[in-house]
């Protein structure tokens, strides 16, 4: 079994090593070969390692400032124009996005890298602006990642009360 | 590196084979053990295994037909009123139940079990009226599961032209 589904962690500091080429192409990899509705693929991934702009981006939301601590942070967007008429009035971007993040956070913890998942929905203009995304660009999710000494213990959440049988 | 991230497929066929209990419990803990925003945790899990719920379920959308041929399904829901101010005017039970949905399915293919995933939010009242599901609890996803013999390849979607360098 897949012992990185029960040791993943939110990490939040990190070693100052950059991290490897081959590493961030594992992470961006387990991202891009994530599920996507009906196939549709809408991804865009933006890899951040500027300074400058981790720190603009650590004064969007109280619980990003720690990005500034890391060697790079990924925001995962989606192109919100490439749509099937099967969505309807659905948007299934955001839940594209989140199956990508799932899988970084799992690879980057099977390379020993911390990660911190971080909501970008509250602040799409923001960064819009920010990184020069077209408007359609729709960015979802900040993953911040650093090598760390930190032990991943297992955890697992697993709750009867949240189980049901064919029904409510 | 874990190869299921790269491995897991969509599978709509599977063996009639019941999922033995340690495997469900496996996949459910899986899901239930991903990461949630603002650790608010709002996932319920509605095991299907009744024939009759199967049929009616397939009626609901074109894509969901092939759930009458597995074992069984989870319905992977969220409950709305389950909220912190921090989330403003998001929602972000949907894309914490991808999360959980993106777990469930590389458990799944850890353990030799096909999986599809398939939305819920298309027919969100049609699941609520057949299942009881109180007006607060959002599927978003109908997780589709059987035993195959079917191999799972290596898949690598990583694409430099999806990748971007500190801005647009």
């Amino acid at each position: 079994m897949i012992k990185e589904l029960w040791t993943r962690r939110s990490i939040r500091s990190f070693k100052d090593t950059p991290i490897k080429d081959e590493d961030l192409r594992t992470i961006l990899s387990a991202g891009l070969t994530a599920p996507s509705a009906v196939a549709n693929y809408p991804l865009e991934l933006v890899v951040i390692k500027n300074a400058e702009t981790k720190a603009k981006i650590a004064g969007f939301y109280e619980f990003s400032g720690f990005c500034v601590q890391s060697p790079l942070s990924v925001l995962v967007c989606y192109d919100k124009d490439k749509r099937t008429s099967y969505f309807k009035d659905s948007d299934f971007g955001p839940l594209d996005a989140s199956a990508a993040v799932q899988n970084m956070l799992l690879a980057a913890t099977a390379l020993n890298i911390g990660s911190c998942w971080t909501h970008a929905l509250l602040s799409v203009e923001a960064y819009q602006t920010l990184l020069n995304l077209p408007k359609n660009i729709i960015p979802v999710a900040l993953v911040v990642l650093g090598y760390t000494d930190k032990t991943f213990e297992h955890q697992d959440r697993y709750d009867e009360a949240k189980i049901h049988h064919d029904k409510w």
